[in-house]
């Protein structure tokens, strides 16, 4: 790959250094420092920090010591190998790692080595511990720094006995599965017991403009190199939200607008079930019925975020997961009928046909399946219960005394013919609904490029779409013929560990296969249609290489996770300055 | 698509036309005629026949009538939709189809309406008989003709009752599920009973060099054409040849050589249990012992097509399945063991250790998984079996006597690191062989580009690669974000259906998408390599459109079945005169 990363991935841990914070606070410190002194001007300053320093000095870390009380008794110190604080349970196994998360718990995964067996457990985990420092925990490091999850490396004190599952230390204490730990991966501790942890000062700010006289230097300085960030930089940045929640994080941390609004996060939790009931219906009526009953919830998701957003762009993405989905796992169900059956008990006839329908809906590879555009053209009625939300949504917001600014993203397009059917039947549906959702919705429909054809074909696709996104993970995906899911956790890091790749595709920007398709995407289509605009979104929107690659190549916006803004912005105001590191 | 094909999928069944054979035969035997008489040259005659109308040519039918016997009865006669003649057992339901056909049996499968429910039946039919007329019908013709599958739409007079598994004559005679019945998709015909099936003259004289007297006028013409054709054509027609008997119809019919040999495939049946050896082996002592039982199964299915296609090239390729094909059924072994268990009956071991190893390597997308080149990479025992039983087949040919000449395809490249790392160790495998083989191995080796990655990528993997290799049918299932599996049952009918697209991408290649990208992949390469030589394999290899397409582009062979290499050939010459209609 042509690009390389702050997070890039090292063979092996990295020495001690500094804890991260204090280092980052002091370039900006410094920086801004020079900027009063008339030494340099605020261009120098803001080509002296990075993101990466940013984005250490949003993360949480621990508060104040309860008064009275001090610090939670010191385990082990190891090397400093991705920033944060977390508090959690121990747990020495990936496997338990991965059921606890899914119980609610928060987790520490302490491992003595990673294998690619460790992964699923490292992404669910809130801090990782390894005791080994060898080129597989730098990998772990590695993964652990692009997900933004603290980990400390080489604890070699902490002798783990998985069998028993506890970890001995020199001085006979016992470590057990299931004690309350707290790891700073700034500083490399892992202390017994949950510390208070706080929103660092920087965070704090910019959410609530307001901070300690202690912090002000570095609020200040971070604030004065932010806001010259935005003054120069090109690059919009905006963040995927799917609630009014990430909406309003998004827009207190800076976001120009939402990038991703993803329709069908409005049903997960005890909403699933309504999608559920869609696809089970047996009959037409049923079906209808069915449908009928995801509108309100699908209007109230979308007017949350038009509402929190008011007035700036917000990116609503159609109905874009695989059906299975929204069903109970196929193979877990055919069990558990089949033990029911065979213990003679009887079935619930509700699971016979969640089972029923999981076989009918199931795909060998669901990634390269019916979603997105697909979705939308073969189940019409889907699509307008979508559009009719969107539009009560912009009603809802506008009865309110609000201006809200939806645009539409058209999914998984491999054909100029899918956005041009999808868009027309978009029209009709909202001149059929214009009167009950209280006036006309000017909807402006997006593209997503996020198949190899689709960039292939952008000059056709152009003719059809008010405006480009490129959905990077995807592209990644397709372009490389990798699925992430199972990637993560198998081939990626055998091929990191053994020098094969430099650095995961999907952390930072593939150049010279996703990148060169992105940039001749938009040549061709722009030949056609000069004044297109072009969005990304992605693991990719707010990677400091990756944005700089946007940037010369001109896309107009990035998205990123709502935390990430203030990231964002610095990076893009640093891609425009040019000649950078 | 910028392409189209003879087997356009028409949006209605056409209207009941002459016999295929006979239509075809006369085209042949007219051209000749024009040349003999020297009213036209060769190259003309070449001209005026195509490729489909020799595949009908080539298509088995009924043979004589017994003596004292005659035809069987007819049932019913309906619109000729896709040509050829077959037996075999009636199904009124594609489950039953399904299941018939994996127990071996010959399925002729007879629907009212074709839905996206019956892709999977119609895929494993012998032949199809549709009652209805419609544009379902017309997408399922499509599909048969492509399938090489008979086909008889319209007929009408057939009243199916699907719950009573049997159908109604007007007559009053009934056809009941199990009948044995003969359908001639060239002509229409249903008949009640086994028909005796003969190959066609023409196959029976390429395949021999013996004619029926009555024939030497049809035969002649074909012949004197695909001479021309093998004459004027620049394009290699190899075929895909996974066993020595595949090798050596190939050979008959004038294949080039060898363009595909599946490694996997000398695993298929009983031997399916070697593989699963290796991969459920608990100590690095099994799977070395699993391991090497591999290699003799491998040197004998290379032994057998090389020996077959000896002097002629033969590519080789590196196992490319996903490690899950060669263990049982995930979810039928966790319900059968969850049964076992309800029901307090003792597991078997063996199977809680296959359910085990199931369970590890399940991909969730296995299409965009672990195989080809990254098995290689991250499974180096197994590429040196591979190697080793390559370099073993090799010294067994020339011990016979022959002049094997076998390169070897990495399948699956995304960057050309992977072939790089590769090559070097195929040649040290073959180094430290050398004395066991008899003898140096003079191995050329191919990246496969089957990943877009590769193909935006070709001028880097042209210097790590001795030639290439174009997968068609990946190419086109990452390009266009579609898994070939689930769409031929789903979304495919839907859009041909609905007009979005106008012929299936894995039917006729994607100029506009696929082809675009081999053609700037060549290019690209050449300017590295200016001599490097390519080829293409794929259910595209014998397509008219394809071949034209494959020829202007600079391809040097394609590979298709061995009963296509003559279509091949003929459409390779006819690419070759430019002009076409």
């Amino acid at each position: 790959m042509s690009h390389s990363t702050p997070y890039q991935v090292r063979t092996a841990v990295p020495g001690p250094r500094a804890a991260g914070q204090g280092t980052s606070a002091d370039a900006f410190r410094k920086a801004a420092g020079l900027v009063d002194a008339k030494t340099i001007g605020l261009d120098d300053a803001l080509r002296r920090v990075t993101g990466a320093q940013l984005g250490e000095l949003l993360l949480p870390r621990f508060g104040p010591p309860e008064p009275g009380r001090g610090r939670r008794p010191l385990l082990t110190r190891g090397v400093p190998a991705a920033p944060g604080a977390a508090t959690g349970t121990a747990v020495f196994d990936p496997v338990a790692a991965v059921d606890q998360a899914a119980a609610g718990e928060r987790v520490v995964l302490i491992r003595a080595r990673t294998t690619a067996a460790d992964l699923p457990g490292i992404l669910v985990a809130d801090a990782v511990v390894i005791t080994g420092a060898d080129r597989l925990a730098g990998s772990a490091a590695a993964l652990a720094r692009g997900l933004g999850t603290p980990c400390v490396a080489g604890a070699a004190d902490l002798r783990i006995d998985p069998a028993a599952r506890r970890a001995l230390l020199p001085d006979g204490r016992v470590l057990v599965e299931g004690d309350q730990v707290s790891v700073d991966g700034g500083t490399g501790e892992l202390r017994l017991g949950a510390e208070p942890l706080a929103p660092s000062p920087v965070a704090h700010y910019l959410a609530t403009g307001e901070t300690h006289p202690a912090d002000v230097p570095l609020v200040s300085a971070v604030s004065q190199l932010l806001t010259h960030a935005d003054r120069v930089r090109r690059l919009g940045v905006r963040a995927d939200a799917d609630t009014a929640a990430e909406a309003r994080q998004a827009r207190l941390l800076g976001a120009d607008g939402v990038g991703l609004c993803r329709t069908e996060r409005a049903f997960r939790g005890p909403a699933r079930t309504l999608v559920e009931e869609a696809v089970l219906a047996g009959s037409d009526e049923a079906r209808r019925r069915a449908l009928a009953e995801l509108l309100p919830v699908q209007r109230a998701q979308l007017a949350g975020v038009l509402g929190e957003m008011d007035r700036r762009p917000v990116a609503v993405r159609l109905f874009d997961a695989p059906l299975g989905r929204f069903l109970p796992d196929r193979t877990a169900l055919a069990v558990h009928l089949a033990t029911l059956a065979a213990a003679g008990s009887p079935q619930d006839p509700h699971e016979v046909a969640q089972l029923a329908a999981a076989d009918r809906v199931h795909e060998h590879n669901p990634m390269l399946g019916l979603r997105g555009a697909r979705l939308a053209l073969t189940w019409p009625e889907l699509l307008e219960v979508q559009v009719r939300a969107l539009a009560g949504a912009v009603a809802e917001c506008r009865a309110a005394g609000g201006e809200p600014r939806p645009e539409l993203l058209v999914p998984l397009v491999a054909s100029s013919v899918e956005t041009e059917l999808i868009r027309d039947r978009v029209r009709r549906i909202l001149d059929a609904t214009a009167g009950e959702s209280g006036g006309t919705v000017d909807l402006r429909i997006g593209a997503v490029l996020e198949l190899p054809r689709a960039t292939v074909t952008a000059d056709r696709i152009a003719g059809t779409a008010d405006f480009f996104a490129f959905g990077t993970d995807d592209l990644t995906q397709t372009v490389w013929g990798l699925s992430r899911e199972d990637a993560e956790a198998g081939i990626l890091p055998e091929y990191l560990e053994r020098g094969i790749l430099a650095a995961s595709p999907f952390e930072s920007l593939d150049g010279a296969g996703v990148g060169h398709l992105i940039s001749r995407a938009l040549r061709a289509a722009r030949r056609v249609d000069p004044g297109l605009r072009a969005g990304v979104y992605g693991s990719h929107g707010s990677d400091a290489a990756s944005i700089r690659f946007f940037h010369t190549t001109g896309v107009d916006h990035v998205s990123c996770r709502p935390q990430r803004v203030p990231v964002a912005r610095l990076e893009a105001g640093r891609a425009a300055l040019g000649h950078l590191d």
